[in-house]
């Protein structure tokens, strides 16, 4: 933590904050610059709150250095997580790409079994669908619950995909963790810590979606809530975030995958539907999150986007998504990668 | 809602929408113009998808016409609410301004009643204070819990100060709405509906905070589920939302105000703390707060900021915050208001 | 300028980076934390590539401490600088808040004076009016040009207001200049460093508009052009914000006002019409302006909003501008300012 | 354009709005739906403020429907342009994809000669370098000047390829046009239209940025400014927007790729150095580009970053340009294109 004092700070201004750093356990450091006096504080500065240093007189800022999250970073884990899912333990993480798609909500037994048929041939490793829906709306439709995990379950059981379902409140991680394979966290509540510590005790891993408009420190401080629960197996989903574009529902940022491969060791998965909310925009972004780096791909793909009750616009057929596979496939081998 | 349908769509196209239209129980209304056909479709649309007509071959772009939010609206109600809180039961929502200060977090018994007994005599209606804290780092101070929500009561007790506290999870609802006077929900909370619909099962009045990036309709979405629960007593409180900006943590959006106005009669309350960041900013963003036409301040108000446990930097001190209130009382005046 | 190295970071990468600093003519001034090294630099280092640094193996990043503005900071100069305009020569930048108004665009000469006369009463010291239009799209209506500055200095003569227009570029310099009493560099020609340059050295006033997306250095920094090409007499005009708002046309950023005062010397001026897009909002925008310290207001206002050429939606009538400048001397000397 | 009205808004003031729509040489359609009532306007709107019907009693808002750029549109003009640049008339649009690169600033003949050997042995069909350079800093190197361009001139005799540097003001389109084959518009002056007009009157291929903060309308517009006063042959370019995140330069919007594909018949190039501000982020970002059909990259690639007068910190080596060119071939393979 570096503590930069206002040009004519005096001795006293200074003095004080020396002392405030030692009321923190803190060691000063004092720079006499040319212009400004800077303050290094040396220690564990990861539990002192730097706004507090920043309330005293004569104090322009204060910076931290450390990176806030220990157990997501690459100084404590070296080597790319490998996190296995479903009955065939895929692994998320190593040199294979997982692709996972399916639909934003359960709607029945029928659309399910279509769709999980039809991305298992296309080389699918998971099924998403959401049966607990957390929508913008109370007029919305909600989601079909218990009913809805019964179905995906069934699914897995007939194609051997991993399930991924979303948990949007404690009360259903239990039965959540019961019926699927990979909890999903939401952008939405990437900062709801109960929840976060309530999958942190299950042991099933969890997709971690990225807030809406979350900093990498905040993504990573969320997973770090999940391992510091108990639960490693966190794979960390990039979804886009909100900027002033109009073209698109969310910008998809790309540059995550290599600014998050700097930083932890985590798996990293591209959400390309909630990505761009457009069914046109997800090919050529899901050949860019391949090509960029990332370990695996979670797509909206529905049999008949026009009816979906959720997210239609997002959605991408079973055709297009075979399609898509053969793409994929194709750039993952130029970047010595494989589905 | 008006289907935007691409420049040189095939009347086959035309009439596909039009079918999909009639799908989803509405009326089309087809606008043949000069460069593109837009077809206006009449009847309830707060229940359809708008994504999934957006996925039909050469529709451009659906373009809703309807807020999505009914209870929340002016439509509904055309005056004004007034949600009384408190054990003297102090109006928020008319001609007077309620003021609410008080520390980020409860940290002793001490601090709660330093702080409460002099903002009680600078005129303030209200006491803010974290006994549940939802913090970006597991690492950082997580807050008292019961013992805090016991210092709170006592407070009040002292004072009659209304008790304004945060709930960051169900299980704590039952708990706070005890304890408090006011259920708070977080910025971070904003979407997380199983809480929202929780507190709108309570009879207390609950203080909204406006997600971090959330638009308005989302916000006011979410007093929907509030309202639609059960609970008409919604105070909208604006944050600050998450810009590029850097020299303050949140850009706060003054201009919330005369829109909220525009759209809902629940009443307004400033957050200048979080606002801003900076507790050297926040005199002249209440100033401006109250000129232009909010209801009540929300202010981080701390006996020690140098040595708070949380938000140190944007706490002003219980002596700036008797000299605000002078200001703030004549500001008050110029725009036919008072304290 | 603060190196921060990796953790993990060798000695030679830190004799490497400090033979860098060296290079850069700066002194090095190692700590070694207990995680971290870091490399405070001391010398003057606004002309040093901060980035080139970074470039280096094992370095995480490079902060800069020094505000990159001289000339318009705080430590050149303490006391508010008050710029004088039009032909009485009315300070901007002192007790008296100077409120400018006037139509996006010159129409006419009839539509000029009647909006001229009618402010003039209301109490305004300038008008505003663009001759010269940037519009957005080439179809749009681009302003009368020379014709529009002689109606302009037409209504200079018959109501003594100083008149403010924008320059958009370099060949309109002169004839601005010659026709009124404040050069207006609009939020997209920000960082045109020509037209900046340019300006400078005109011995008219400027109004400098902080640019779309534009830093609070960058803004100085775009001042600190002008008044380093010669002309001292710079006022900074913040008109919001682009974010991902969609109820506004910008986010206007009060708190630019604090954080401004505490950074320059220069006067600060709101822009509340481009600032909110949206007509119904500027009233309580302009109030909440005052009341938090600004210096003066610039207005859009219109006799017939309804059939401007430019920014209808955002321009007030005169009578709404009448009404609007009793409630601002009050708010006005709520806050020890006056009109 | 669609102009909604208020719900309860009476006849009058539909009446009235109509009226206006006539005023504005429009036909109307009115449609009375369920709760509001909106009125479809028929005719060439593009020269239309509908800021000032938004002004009008009663409306809630006007909706655009028509896209306001039409030479720059696919509508205008279907299969994708092909612009050729430099002495060897490389196509820029085609199924090739061309790699521009070199260094943010001229800074020595050496230093170029030595860039543009490399590079060109690497594939490369371009060479970029600032002669002339916006600096956000007065302070900040300034660029060469005229000698900057004399050197670009002996480099393309050297290596016949194509130079591409900035104009940043009208007094130099002349000489950058005499000494360059192509003219850059960088993303500060997307709309400084004079710049915008004077390059439209060269017959000189532009390459033309996108604005920190341009929506794609703001952006295809700058584009058509200069069709519109003559060149047909503007290339686009993405160079990252601005958002709240702090870990990149700016936020690199890939998924303007497919978006301004389905909007618009010109080659979109990519630059990833400005797009993300640190050279360990560039190559993936060149990879993703390439995959998600960009046309073109441009990359800051200089000898010696860590002395560079500008942008080092984003700069790559000729080295890692070499790897770098090797797997992008790979990746356009893979997608069906070829360097």
């Amino acid at each position: 933590m570096i503590v930069v004092m206002k040009p004519g700070a005096s001795k006293e201004c200074i003095q004080h904050v020396i002392d405030l750093v030692h009321d923190y356990g803190l060691k000063d450091h004092p720079i006499y610059g040319t212009d400004q006096t800077v303050i290094a504080c040396i220690g564990d500065k990861r539990a002192v709150d730097k706004g507090a240093i920043e309330n005293a007189p004569m104090v322009e800022k204060v910076m931290p250095i450390l990176a806030p999250y220990k157990m997501a970073s690459l100084e404590v884990k070296k080597e790319i997580s490998q996190i296995c899912i479903g009955p065939n333990q895929t692994p998320i993480g190593g040199t294979k790409i997982g692709i996972i798609a399916g639909p934003c909500s359960v709607e029945s037994r029928e659309q399910i079994l279509t769709t999980a048929n039809a991305i298992k041939d296309a080389g699918c490793i998971g099924l998403r669908g959401g049966a607990y829906k957390p929508r913008t709306s109370p007029y919305s439709f909600q989601g079909l619950g218990l009913e809805g995990l019964k179905i995906l379950a069934e699914a897995r059981q007939q194609t051997e995909l991993a399930i991924i379902t979303e948990v949007i409140g404690l009360e259903q991680v239990e039965s959540v963790a019961e019926y699927s394979d990979v909890l999903q966290i939401g952008a939405r509540n990437m900062q709801h810590y109960p929840l976060l510590e309530a999958v942190g005790k299950t042991n099933k891993p969890v997709l971690l979606k990225r807030g809406m408009s979350a900093t990498l420190d905040e993504f990573l401080l969320a997973a770090e809530y999940i391992i510091n629960a108990g639960n490693p197996n966190v794979i960390l989903c990039e979804r886009g975030i909100r900027t002033y574009e109009g073209y698109v529902r969310n910008t998809l940022a790309l540059a995550a995958i290599p600014a998050l491969r700097e930083r932890t060791h985590l798996p990293i998965v591209i959400d390309p539907s909630h990505g761009t909310g457009h069914a046109y925009m997800v090919p050529s972004m899901c050949l860019a999150a391949v090509a960029a780096g990332a370990d695996g791909l979670i797509i909206e793909c529905h049999p008949d986007p026009e009816h979906a009750a959720s997210d239609g616009a997002q959605s991408i057929t079973p055709k297009i998504m075979a399609e898509l596979m053969v793409k994929l496939r194709r750039v993952a081998e130029a970047v010595d990668r494989e589905l």
